[in-house]
């Protein structure tokens, strides 16, 4: 059955990545979008938000250690943590076994994705139940503005700016963010491709340049996204990414990790020469 | 015409990667493989040899960057530096902008894939005529097996380890290899995908730290080749490729690089944690 099932991924007009299907375990429509739940060969279990690979059991690691522990070895004592999206669980797992956290408010306005995740992808999903992590569904936008909370670390674990999560793109949502954290708070976002979305990037760091003192980007390698050198932003009041991070507490930590890695969190801040070049005064990478 | 015509190249059976493509420019086959040229939408010209991507104008700056640069900044004062393969010419296009270089000797077994990059792909094709370049038409693993010359830094700029590359990858052609270099010479070799290709990975460093004291593994983005976070192994009579690496000399000389720089120089040899674990006692990277 299904034996010569692909899924595609198209990027513009120009790209696409096919993915082989054994299965379709989840097929949805949300009132914010198509939810897509599929067994590859390959890649394992993969979510897909309006047609577009979110995550893959494969690689998943290598997202949710970029977006979850480069602010948290950052921070030198992250207690209470905010993610924006991330309805996997992915990033939320990462998160909790933090040994400085108590506290993980998560804010995600699909619920569909949260309950199809939790159904077919536990290896993501199943760290949602935990009792660190107190789950909202709801409006991150909403959530940002009203809520009299702060937070250490912020982490916005958006899908592309089209959609549900454009408002996580513009500046109202970043000065609420702002006020949300402390006054050594660390804000992380999704940051796209510097390979074929430059402007996204440009547009988004242009915003967080508008409310924080500094800003930085960082990358790693995305196996299931197109263009595969992904980016996350860190928006900064107070600590450098670098200069404020000390590799011993990774190391003597007891935490194990697939990708990330002391060596890898100072390399991720390094980037291409055209990357420097496109985001000139927008980052504060060496 | 061809408004609908795409290219796709397979990964094992779970992978696909297609391109637009506007116009094909040239299509034959030669003792060795397949060689076709054409036109993309989003990656300009493309290079395929068997059907695999090996070049796009969009991105190969990345690539013959990282080949090339890497050893040439590592190598206190590289004169002389033998290409094997590499017959799109980017990476000779890149040896002989170093002003420390006099002699660069390219041996390519195909010279279809010379001839229509001279004629389709002249942003890496046209360094080919520099007189510099000593080209040679012929087998690599002959020549390292047979010359007398020796070299500074050599380049092994191959295909994927089946058909006309597949000897590249193996021990006696190393064996020579080693004879070939001087006293403190560097090899850098293509090494494939840490997310796909590791058994190679694994096979070509053992391979490696057979002949060489020391072997290494650096990465950098490939946009356009399956897996993204590419590789090339390094391994080298003498010198480390970052304790004795002076990014003086980068940020001093006058040649400027759209992917290189001093920074990402030392960037890429930091891996990913499961990298270093699957090749762990096979590289000396920290």
């Amino acid at each position: 059955m299904h034996s010569n099932l692909w899924l595609e991924e198209k990027f513009e007009d120009f790209l696409g990545l096919r993915f082989k299907v054994e299965k379709i375990l989840f097929s949805g429509k949300s009132t914010f979008q198509t939810v897509d739940i599929v067994e590859t060969k390959g890649h394992g279990k993969m979510l897909l938000n309006d047609g577009l690979v979110m995550v893959t059991e494969r690689d998943e690691f290598a997202y949710h250690d970029m977006i979850c522990h480069v602010p948290l070895f950052v921070h030198p004592d992250p207690k209470r943590v905010l993610i924006i999206g991330g309805g996997d669980g992915g990033t939320a797992r990462e998160v909790i076994r933090h040994p400085s956290v108590s506290h993980c408010t998560m804010v995600e306005i699909d619920e569909m994705v949260v309950q199809a995740c939790k159904a077919h992808i536990p290896q993501t999903a199943s760290a949602l139940d935990d009792p660190k992590i107190n789950l909202i569904i709801g409006d991150g936008v909403k959530f940002v503005k009203e809520t009299a909370d702060k937070f250490d670390v912020i982490i916005v674990d958006s899908t592309d700016p089209i959609g549900p999560a454009q408002p996580l793109f513009g500046a109202a949502f970043y000065q609420d963010v702002y006020r949300c954290l402390s006054d050594d708070g660390i804000v992380v976002s999704q940051g796209e491709s510097s390979w074929y979305a430059m402007s996204i990037q440009q547009s988004l760091l242009t915003v967080l340049n508008q409310v924080f003192p500094k800003c930085f980007l960082y990358s790693f390698s995305n196996l299931t996204y197109p263009g595969g050198l992904w980016s996350f932003t860190f928006a900064t009041k107070k600590h450098h990414p670098i200069d404020d991070f000390n590799p011993q507490r990774v190391n003597e930590n007891q935490l194990t990790f697939r990708y990330y890695n002391a060596g890898l969190h100072c390399a991720a801040f390094a980037l291409p020469s055209f990357v420097k070049h496109d985001l000139a005064g927008l980052i504060n990478n060496n």
